[in-house]
Parts: C-alpha cells; sequence; structure tokens
C-alpha cells in the first residue's frame, strides 16, 4: 500500500480572472505524504458560493482558481501511514482540507472554527504555501483527516452535493436539536434548502417549507414538507406568526427579517446559513418579545460530515440532481443566478 | 384577617398628557377582590422605561398615566382568600398584575409570554376594563399571585429597583445559565448594568465590563467587575476579540451590533434587553462565523423574580440608588436622559 508520486497531474477547469469563462487546464497535486490519500473524483457539485469566489463577489479571490467543495471519488493511492482508507474506498471531500489540529476547536471536532483558520478546499494557502485547487478536476491530494468515507447507499453523483449543502443544513438542524414535536421552517428551497426539508423530515419534525411562490410545493411535499407556504403572499405571515421552534434561512439574498422572527415561537430560533451581500436591519424589539434568538452556522466539522453522510444512507436523503459536462459549467453558473436550478448541479468529471 | 374596602384613595403622582410635568393627585383602587392585597407602597424605583411611556416615545401612552413597576411595600390588607401574604408582610409588584394563568407559558411561569397579553402595571387595561395606575402612588391592590416577597436582609428602597432592573438582568443570566467558567460582557453601566455586574459576579462568572468612558471603572470592580474597558477606545475591539462566552447588552441606544458580536466566542451569544428606537444592523457573517447567537430578554416571570430577590438577598446585591421625594421627579427624568444618575433613582413615597 506504499505509493510515492511525483508531479501527480490532474485535468482541471480553471477561471484565469474574475468573471472570465472556464479554461481546462492541467495542474499539479502534491507527492503524496504519509497521511495523505489520492482521490479520483468522479462528481463535484457547484455551490452558489463557488460562483461568489469565482467572480471575486468576496474580493478574496486568487486566480487561477479551481473552484469545487463538494467532492466525491474514489482512493487512488494511499500515503504510507494511512490507516482509514484503501485503494478503492467511495470517498468525499468538503471545505476543508486541514486545520491545525491542536486548538480546543480542532479537538472536539469543530475545525470550521479553528483558532489558527481552517484549510479551505480551494482559494486558500495551504501549510505547504501552495494555493490550494478544488474539485473541479479529476484529482485531489488529501490529508486522511480531511476526507470521509461515502456509504455504500449513496450513489457517488448525488452524494457530492452532501458535501457542503448536505453539511450545512444538517449542522444546525443537529446543534439545535431538532427532532419530533419540534415546528421547523425552512425558507427558501433551492440546493440547501431541498436537502435541509429532507433531513428535518428524518429527524422527526413537523416541516414547513417557505419559498417565493407556490411553484415548488409538490416537490417540496414529496422531500417531506408537511406544509408550504408562498413567502410573496403576506397573509402567510399574519397565518404563522409564533408558529415555529425553529427556522432555517438557506436564502442568500437580504430579507424582511422582523418578519420572519415575528413567526418563532418564544424562546425559538432563526438560523442563517446563507451570507447576504449587504448588512441586515432588524428591531430589537423582535428579539426581546418571545426571547428569540437569531444565529448562523457554517458547514461542520469533519466527523459531524461522516455523521450526515451515514444519516443520508441510512434515511435515503438524496439531493436532487443534474449532471452536467465540464463544458456546460459557465452555462451552469449562469442558471444558478437566475434559480434554474432544481437543485443541485453535479460535474461529472469523466467528461473532462 | 377579611378586609374588604371601598373607594380606596390614593396619591398619586401622574402625567395628563404626553411630555407634560407631574402632577400631585389622587387615584381610585379596586376594593379588593379575595385573591387581592392591598399594599402600602414605601417606595418606587424609575425606570427608563416610565420615560418612554410618560413621553408617548412607543405611541402608546394613555393618559392620565401614574407610572412606576419597580414597586416596594407593605401588605396592609388581605382578600378573603388570600394564602400566600399577611398584614405587614414586605412585598414588592414589578411590571406585571395579572395573566390569564392558563397557556403554556403562564404555567410555566413565563407570565411575560402570556399568549393573551400580560397586564402590566400601568398604561395598561386590567380584566375589570379599567386603566391600570402603576407604583408612584401611595398604595395598588394586587392579586396575590402577582406579588412577591422581599427577603428580610433586603431594605425596601434597595429593593425596588430590583423588580425591573434586577428580574431583567438577572433572567437572561439565568437563562443562558452563566456560572463559573463563562466569560461575560456587561454593555453599559447604569441601572441595569450595574445591577447585571453583581449578578454575573454572585452567578461565579468572570465579568468584563464595557462601559463608553473610564469613568465608572472603580465602581465596577466594586461591583464585582474582573476587568473594565472604554467602549470609546477602538483598541478594546481588537484586543477583547473572540473572548465572550456571553455579552449582556443593556443599552437603549443603537450600537455597532457587528463590533460587539465580533467580542464573541464561537457558540456566544448577545443578549439585548435595552430597546433601541431605530433599527439594528447586521452582517450576517458576523453569525455565520463561529455559530453566534443573538437574542433578546423581556423581564422575567413572577417565580423567578422571588427566586431573584431570594438570590440578591443571599448575595448581598444591592441596586445603588438615590432616594427622592416626589417633587424632584421631573428632575429626575431629566437627569436620567442625561445619564447624570448613579445608578436608579427612587421615590420616597412617603413625600407625596
Amino acid at each position: 500500500m506504499c505509493n510515492h508520486h511525483k508531479n501527480i497531474l490532474s485535468r482541471a477547469l480553471s477561471v484565469p480572472s474574475a468573471k472570465a469563462k472556464f479554461e481546462q487546464t492541467t495542474i499539479e497535486r502534491r507527492e503524496l505524504r504519509p497521511d495523505d490519500v489520492l482521490i479520483d473524483i468522479k462528481y463535484c457539485g457547484i455551490c452558489h458560493s463557488d460562483i461568489h469566489h469565482a467572480h471575486n463577489d468576496w474580493g478574496s479571490g486568487i486566480y487561477p482558481m479551481v473552484p469545487g467543495h463538494e467532492i466525491a471519488g474514489v482512493v487512488t493511492a494511499v500515503g504510507t501511514e494511512v490507516t482509514q482508507f484503501a485503494i478503492g474506498d467511495r470517498v468525499g471531500v468538503g471545505c476543508f482540507v486541514d486545520s491545525c489540529g491542536e486548538c480546543k476547536y480542532c479537538l472536539r471536532g469543530d475545525e470550521q472554527f479553528c483558532t489558527k483558520g481552517v484549510i479551505v478546499v480551494f482559494n486558500s494557502v495551504d501549510s505547504d504555501g501552495n494555493l490550494t485547487y478544488g474539485g473541479y478536476s479529476q484529482k485531489i491530494v488529501v490529508k486522511e483527516n480531511f476526507v470521509v468515507r461515502i456509504p455504500d447507499g449513496l450513489e457517488l453523483d448525488v452524494a457530492s452535493p452532501l458535501l457542503c449543502a448536505g453539511i450545512t443544513t444538517y449542522s444546525p438542524l443537529k446543534h439545535w436539536n431538532i427532532g419530533p414535536g419540534k415546528k421547523v421552517a425552512i425558507v427558501g428551497m433551492g440546493g440547501l434548502g431541498h436537502v435541509a426539508v429532507q433531513f428535518a423530515h428524518a429527524m422527526g419534525a413537523e416541516v414547513t417549507v417557505l419559498s417565493q411562490t407556490m411553484a415548488k410545493k409538490d416537490e417540496a411535499l414529496d422531500f417531506g414538507a408537511d406544509q408550504y407556504f408562498a413567502t410573496s403572499d403576506p397573509v402567510t405571515f399574519t397565518e404563522l406568526a409564533g408558529q415555529f421552534d425553529f427556522i432555517l434561512n438557506t436564502v442568500s439574498a437580504n430579507l424582511d427579517v422582523d418578519a420572519y422572527l415575528s413567526l418563532l415561537d418564544v424562546d425559538g430560533t432563526l438560523v442563517n446559513v446563507g451570507l447576504p451581500a449587504q448588512q441586515e436591519q432588524y428591531n430589537v424589539f423582535s428579539l426581546v418579545m418571545g426571547r428569540r434568538s437569531m444565529a448562523g452556522s457554517n458547514v461542520g466539522g469533519i466527523r459531524e460530515t461522516q455523521e450526515m453522510l451515514d444519516f443520508s444512507a441510512q434515511h435515503r436523503i438524496v439531493p436532487m440532481i443534474e449532471v452536467i459536462r465540464a463544458d456546460q459549467v459557465d452555462e451552469a453558473y449562469e442558471r444558478v443566478l437566475r434559480s434554474d436550478v432544481r437543485y443541485r448541479f453535479v460535474i461529472d468529471m469523466s467528461s473532462l
């Protein structure tokens, strides 16, 4: 099982500069360290945050950039000291590829909060000083502690979006103890929302979808929603006032925060996982009356990501995806920006 | 112990209209019902919210108005079915004088969240249709379930501000499990803040005061603060970044919310008990990075108010007060608006 590689070359999709189109190129992956695994990437999901990074919406873009943090593939080589994976294993990689491993957050499995800063799978400077390149590529080398196992019951294509859309919604639902007896609203039924509905339902909660229009009602009910309301209808906000223990907001546009807070019961919590570009406004009164909370959640740790995949296999939680070829990514980005996707694009890396 | 009264008259301080000066007048209190107690009011604290109501800042003023919800006195008569109090008992009344008693919040002791709407001690319509008049008066008739016992160790004058400033700060500290090992910041050291510091210290937390200037440092340390920083110094926000498990914001002016959120550790919570007149602005990023929460808290229930008074007596938590005469209330209001009070005015009702 000892494999030494030099100059591991990988085909990849790269943007040369902000808002440029994708180019097919070849990148180099590092030689395997003792605790690394080499993964043959089969599928990589497209997340809205890939687009924000590629377009430099957040001002932190480093180019050329190879996005992608919803990686599903198969192990093709392992370092000399790898103990958890073997060649042929079906595995995933999400947002992170390294962290300090020593701070209190890393030690408890919350690598996303690493005090030294977690190393992100792309657009980040790795511990060796090299830039990280993400999953829009055919091969990646990752430290085994940042690799998760994809259970047999999950196909690789549908598993890939779980590595970000899945853990981003599973983690807050678990953290805030969602389960039987809890009334949960999911705001937005897109890439994140349609998975959140499935998780919340599988956890035993009573699930309501709040979507802009009624267009996705049938699918929401198929995913396990008990109720569905259109937020474009003002009656929704009077009818549902004070109803929910927990609201998961998956929308990254700015919202009328006070209107959503008014839907919470006493001691209810509104958790945001999207990142609107502008500041939000709210009235403190909306929190004080009813001891309500507003919070945020940022993906989840590696152990929790594994737990989420196992939960998904057990409960048959499957993102609804549209598989595309490598030459369709620019078009897919445009469609994501128009909300014209049900519900996640996944790139077939064999087309690269 | 059976006492029937008709036409109970009480001297009172009343404002005839928004922003008018106080007038000394006589009001009528209801005849005792079987479960009522008649209280001879000895002291009543002045809360900033009295001023908001008297000045009709929140647009809900009903005139003539007798403010006051920090009432300390002695029982002078009891209804035929009163079981918890006897003539001569030292008692207090806070913000509420009635609630439905049947909803899930009332049943668990959170009367402040009563689904039918809690009845407030002044500027509220009582269950009999009459207006409620508050504690700036010599006598009040209150249902015994909304009366609390002032422990022997607490003088009536210092006890009075605990009925609002005390419970408003004690309740969130208890609700969010403040205790040994917790790092707590108290924002603002006024009527609420100086009591919050004492509670948080007595609960075993490490307490930091964040006040506009260094002016109150010595007093803060006397109240039990471990550290004191001026928020007017920008270095405060870099030095204390990520330090606190819990921040209690007692300031009712609008703040730079993102700056205060940046002081929270992972999973930390910022709780507001003040009510700024304008909407607040914040960046969702501040919550998402660090899974931080922002919440509000609204006084506390009757059982918890009794618990708070007992805790105050046990730990010798004493508001610092300035006792004034009835003819000084207009001047006291002006001084509160200039923050010229250390830290709570209390009206001596024998001066009325």
